[in-house]
């Protein structure tokens, strides 16, 4: 298998390309596991030394919006992309034309590129579930409209359609995602609203405060980053045809209020660090995390085979076990 | 006001055109009346000669592609633009890269030659329920998911999440309306499948045969010409503020069987006229309009004031009155 990764030195991309380096093998067009031949990764920096020191890795560095870089990152030989690079929330809603250049053009131009290839690759897409916004029923199902309330959420839903349409035509053999949020992120708080998501388990594990803006009772739709990448993967492995009219869902995830996060993180990791965190209400934070949809009914996901995480409590271990 | 409309030579921007000049108002952005001092028709063909005659009537032709044209078609001192042009589905479905280039690129030209005026904008998006498809649920409703089974529907539901963004973000003023199957169309048959719908009525009226590819008991989702006409304008009428957090609607229309037009037809015009509907049955149509979503409640569209027709009976006979 010829396997292509976008965005392969970030963080979830980096955990991907572990995994098919480490499992090598892959489901391809035949329905059958074949070893990983080639794995290109893609970033605008360089991946960690020990994914460029393996030989069946090639490394791409460059901008995304480089058309002819993303030729030689998707060559002929092809058999599988999966495409993670994005422009994330507060940067595309604070650089607008960045946004739709890196979220909605170059995955136009990857879609381009597979179409002109012999082969028909599968595509797998990193959406996200700020395709959904507004007003929302209490309960996000597969059939609920996508309304997004940013950019980047306009963005990630168009490439979904579009993921769909060059499916549909034969062009590509294309799936899309919908991640919840991810926790526990590791390294530093980033620009997103929901980035204390993470801050609260991550900093007090390393005995750092760490502030919460948000009330408690707030609730969140969450994932982590085990469960997601296992789920990128099988979304990969199934047949076109188990994906039937739609190549998109949103990944399974659980609806936890931040207050059940932190009584998890007393329960894995004791009082003093979950004393560490600090409850310091932001009503500008607050607001947004109001706005999230929390109650995600995710039957197609179920039904296809994805899985989800089984407790908070587990997350925070496995974040212990990989990143600590 | 200065107004363009694209597709102004097509079957409804030239009943547009004629119903603005004729009314010769329209809200601004300030929510009041003001005269229609320019009107901009960009098209493939020129208008017809009564519409080219009109002193406040520009016309430019050519390809709604080439940016330049597009340029010189929205001034810095448009006010208002009714973006109607486009390849309709089996064009696109044909011709995958014309679909994307007309339906997709030209519209987003058109947003960012807006985002570059001075003025603000309203610009409003024809669309249409081709961006319904699939596994629907019976009855489609405002938060029903668009997932479109075609490349038209595809492109026209990724217009309509540009209009709601560059909307959100200041860059226009705009609105998206779902047009449900348009009946009577005057004119010739043409190449899409639901073009039976319209040939049953305005055949057998002008005293010729017309064959009905589909049982008489298939249903479809229909509005007259004026009905749309009239919600266009409405539409653009309404204040930012009453659109709320998304600038789209599916238009009112009503679910009729293929059986009741022809009953309907019956009843203007007589038993003679109506036998000249001949039932040929034609499974790969009959097929295409099975899954095609009869059932529509656009409850948001009615709070907004759209209207609905009352009857085919009427319709029938507006038709007889506009085009006979």
């Amino acid at each position: 298998m010829n396997i292509t990764i976008t965005g392969g030195s970030g963080f979830l991309g980096k955990k991907l390309a572990e995994r098919l380096l480490a499992a090598n093998e892959l489901v391809g067009e035949d329905g059958a596991s074949s070893a990983v031949e080639n794995l290109t990764l893609l970033d605008v920096v360089d991946p960690p030394e020990e994914l460029k020191n393996d030989p069946r890795v090639t490394v791409l560095t460059g901008d995304i919006t480089d058309r002819a870089l993303l030729e030689k990152a998707i060559p002929q030989s092809t058999d599988s992309i999966f495409h993670m690079a994005a422009i994330v929330s507060a940067g595309a809603e604070e650089d607008f034309d960045l946004g739709m250049s890196v979220n909605l053009d170059a995955t136009r131009n990857i879609l381009e590129i597979c179409r002109g290839n012999r082969t028909k690759p599968k595509v797998v897409f990193a959406s996200s579930c700020a395709g959904f916004g507004g007003d929302m029923p209490r309960i996000i199902e597969d059939m609920t409209a996508r309304t997004p309330q940013t950019s980047y959420g306009t963005q990630k839903v168009i490439g979904e359609l579009l993921i769909n349409d060059y499916s549909r035509k034969g062009f590509i053999d294309g799936r899309a995602l919908r991640f919840p949020t991810v926790v526990v992120r590791p390294g530093k708080p980033n620009k997103a609203a929901s980035t204390f998501a993470s801050s609260i388990i991550r900093e007090p594990l390393q005995g750092q405060t760490a502030l919460c803006p948000v009330a408690p009772e707030s609730k969140m739709f969450l994932a982590s980053p085990r469960s997601i990448v296992q789920n990128i993967v099988h979304a990969h492995n199934l047949t076109a045809n188990e994906w039937g009219f739609s190549r998109e869902t949103t990944l399974p995830g659980f609806t936890m209020s931040i207050g059940d996060m932190a009584e998890a993180l007393r329960v894995v990791a004791g009082n003093d660090v979950a004393n560490l965190i600090q409850w310091e209400p932001d009503p500008f934070i607050q607001e947004i995390v109001n706005g999230w949809p929390p109650e995600f009914d995710t039957r197609k996901a179920k039904d296809l085979g994805f899985i989800q995480d089984t407790s908070m409590e587990a997350v925070i271990r496995d974040f212990i076990d990989d990143e600590l």
